[in-house]
């Protein structure tokens, strides 16, 4: 069996497990209080040159976007987020059982845009009895989105905008952020971000660490207040040291961007080669979840050897199968796949 | 510096990081549906004697305090629990976060007694008007104590009774609880846990792993909703086989109750050459937590070369320091320390 | 200006305040522990044919549907609700603030069917991996509807056969149950009610008490748990005996059937009077809250002398008003206003 | 059956129920944004001598407090409040279920001091961790308190010092809060309360309304925000002139205060009647909760005739009875409950 159903199948590259190892016996203060810790937020400070940027660094992703919701809204504010987003579709109602509602909005391709966001302000600030109404606090995205798409550089700069006109915060989801920067088309860096959203997360789980999420935070009132948030939230590790580690090999040599480079280029590859067999796609893009559109046939045959996600069902009875690359994805294995997926055309 | 402020300096036993290191390639199920977190269930539910225990691994204690107690307790119920306990003092309010109040109970030390719990069960349901109050649900006791001291086999056991009477369940925190099992005096194994109360954790942080910690759900209906909750948290791990070979590790050859027997052994010779030197204890009892009694002077000369925790600051300007052994402390390092504490009085 | 904005403007009819003003200087045991209280309830269960079911009475209806729902739902479970409820459109996020999510569905005309709500039982209970979803465990609908449709008993009784298929529970909110029950093609009467969900209320608030709804729970460990529920959110009023006098009053001589006819037959010559003058309808239906189309000139011209609700603004520029009758209007007002409308054609 | 055990036995006085009757049939906007409310608004801000204080009106205590609580802190933060006061002890669980924790300190008499106000904030500040703790975000107070025993000004002023000190806000719960300002050795008016607080309530319930709290709010960015936390937690009146008229009527020719003196003429009647038969007292002061020690024998004697709240069961067996007076209290019923309480001793 070949897995290509997500991108977090393995565990990490040999960078960061010798750098665990190495640090496995030092005695650490707890909590992150530690130098490797400092170390790692330093570094990634200076890959996002943003000196002044609070970083704190979380296990998961859930944990990351319950904690900055729960952090960065008022108890009368919900936030504003896709209808096919992680956090409306995918986590249980983490973010409601923090008491706060999802406004939910319907998108073609998983990408909200300034003009939606915009609409949904609008029409809660021209209501007479506002009161009634969950006011528009935080604007969530993803950065690639749950179905592969990417925002661009001004697309986000726009929704930002539109953020500072309401007063609102914009919260950049980076579980996949190096698969954003690394993927063709890409016209944003890591220094990008920090003028582009209120708070952001540098995805570790999916793109190199054994686990963990950098949250990067640019509002100083939020950064200030976060570490609270966090251990209320259960989010804080006793060996705080473990995400320093992992961070600090992560942003040494550029080992975090080769990561990426290496699943966005096998991740053009499986799309070129699904494209030239003649599949159709359920979202047609060029980042490191791909998602051909399979007979039934066709998906069993694959299953047989391979594993997918089963993205979607389609109401003609085909199915929408999610194949991720990774930074541990095989060359050989993607070859393999795609010469099967020829055969079943 | 030698440190000794508490028992999660170090990472993990080698036998640990090299189950990690052997897996790391492998591709995995996510979120523990993989088969060495099968595995290190299978092993748990042996030592535990428990073939139906419902088995579930998270990453730290504070997540595990609160969703153990988010799962368990109805709305408008509470848990009783020392005013000493993890929940009620160092949590930040994570409990209450999640809608629930701690009845706290003073204790002479930190262990609540069968009658003390009774009292409060009493008191409530003999109101008239109980809706007014906060109906006991839960109770919740750790094995060790915060301050060290252990419950035996008939002390939980009263309590757990009492438990049944009135309809509440009872919770055990075990992030020491191998430590406590290999203490002088223990009266318990491992397979005593499942008869003497409803829940409880297996503590990986403190006592071998990298992190993690393993909720043994003897309650059926709390059992089946658990994962829900742990979802809802924020408390899955993505790669939950990390969770599970470290887990696999600690229950292979008893490395588990190895390790705890070699913390407790060096609390014993912490204990007895603190004891020997004429040093007063906080709570004078025999587990990792030592808590011998220092002056401003006697902390301050030590400080240079040990780190401690200043556990309490007395009313006659004297420091109860915490003193912690675990699986990675030296015989060595607790040697010179004796040493120079003699050299102290 | 005569009011038709909602049905809320005035306070209560004679027979109500006098009840009021006649036990107004007894001295009341507090909280609802009142013979009146008690009698009152014993009318409603007459009413709904019903001796056991749990009868609660509390001062509004955005109270009444969190208590509800936060003590129906289990933390990890959601409501499904359709998208122009009000729960999920009018109360500031009080639910979510409970910490739930509600399923919102999109419908044609305000009301729920039983097969959507199959459907989203069947998707929920298909998924492999469910403890990443909101499980759907409650399904609250009004009747009548927010826009005004109500349902008939097989319609409910439908939805009642998903929610038992799927161990969830039927929530009629009632606000305005009694203009349901009267009005013209009503094929439902109080003591259908108890058969046809799990918990109803029998709003007062709009249909002839001061204020009061009555939350009637036909679910026996909801009933036993639900005046804690009440004390924890705020609900429990300390002169319970104001709501109980209430409702002995609208329950004695039919009286609240009466008042609610009063409004319904009012209602069927506005809906007519609209007709036949040409008004299109938001949505067309003879219940007490009449949706007329207006332009926006004919709208301004009549809010001179009228107050509307402006229900919504229509994509053509137009609006849908929304005149409401209740048990206080005066058939002179309806009289005038339809000859003021027609004037306007 | 005469009745001491409460001071909300009856419904209101004579100009209320008129007031309430004469607006009855008047069309109101709802919500409270009608002329009434408005006007009763302009009148409490005129007792209070704040023209730009803000005013809401709730209907019950549990509710006010919930709400205010719940509006003045951040997540991570809890409110320093007596271990006998009404938050921490009867309201189920209502503040928790806010997700905030209590941060109850004992006291003397029910009052909270300065000086240990100020211990628990500087433990908290001083601590080097503070991120593991609740920070305490508020105080709460009520004047009178549990016990019955009143707040100098001096004494207030002193915690309001404390608050700004450590950017805290102060919150007096007044549902008693006339008769504290009646009582003999009151050295306090409605005007100073302004000053000597961030938000506080002008009790209803107990002193005059049929129900309603008003709620003044002097922290700007609070009253702000406090429309959205009153209906997020259902605490907004559909029909809100119920609450302006009665303030309307309360705050018109003093009447609140004549009630109040009333009340607390009586008291002192009670007290010093008590005094003289020689009954101890459980807290001994001059207010409207009058709190004798009786015998068993006593307490059953007495409870044939009238009614009273086992406030307490001391450790020797005795009980502490609550006897309370109202505006509502008739003189003859106090002179027969003296005379029958001397021929107990």
């Amino acid at each position: 069996m070949i897995r290509f159903e997500c991108d977090y199948l393995e565990g990490a590259p040999v960078q960061v497990l010798e750098a665990i190892a190495k640090a496995n016996l030092e005695q650490h203060p707890g909590y992150g209080f530690d130098p490797h810790s400092d170390h790692a937020k330093d570094l990634i400070r200076q890959a996002c040159r943003s000196p002044q940027a609070g970083v704190y660094f979380l296990v998961g992703g859930t944990q990351a976007n319950l904690i900055v919701l729960a952090a960065g809204l008022k108890p009368y504010q919900g936030v504003i987020a896709p209808q096919t987003s992680h956090i409306f579709n995918h986590e249980t109602g983490a973010i409601e059982a923090t008491g706060h509602k999802i406004l939910s909005v319907e998108t073609k391709d998983g990408k909200l845009t300034a003009q939606q966001v915009k609409e949904v302000c609008r029409s809660y600030w021209n209501e007479t009895h506002k009161l009634f109404f969950v006011q528009p606090g935080m604007v969530y995205v993803s950065q690639t989105t749950e179905v592969g798409t990417m925002y661009s550089k001004a697309e986000l700069a726009a929704i930002y905008d539109v953020c500072k006109e309401y007063h609102m915060k914009l919260f950049v989801d980076g579980a996949r952020l190096g698969y954003a920067l690394e993927a063709p088309g890409s016209d944003m860096t890591l220094a990008d971000l920090p003028q582009l959203c209120s708070v952001f997360t540098i995805g570790g789980t999916k793109q190199g660490a054994l686990f963990g999420e950098a949250v990067v935070v640019m509002d100083d009132e939020l950064s200030r207040e976060f570490p609270y948030h966090i251990k209320q939230r259960g989010g804080l590790m006793a060996k705080g040291w473990l995400l320093g580690v992992q961070y600090e090999a992560l942003f040494t040599d550029d080992l975090y961007l080769k990561l990426a480079k290496h699943a966005a280029d096998l991740a053009v590859k499986v799309h070129d080669g699904l494209k030239s067999a003649g599949f159709d796609f359920y979202f047609d893009h060029m980042t490191n979840q791909q998602l051909p559109v399979l007979t039934q046939a066709q998906f069993e045959a694959l299953s047989r050897e391979y594993s997918f996600d089963l993205f979607a069902a389609l109401p003609d009875g085909r199915i929408a199968a999610r194949i991720c690359t990774s930074w541990a994805t095989k060359q050989e294995d993607v070859e393999k796949l795609l010469s099967d997926l020829k055969k079943l055309k």
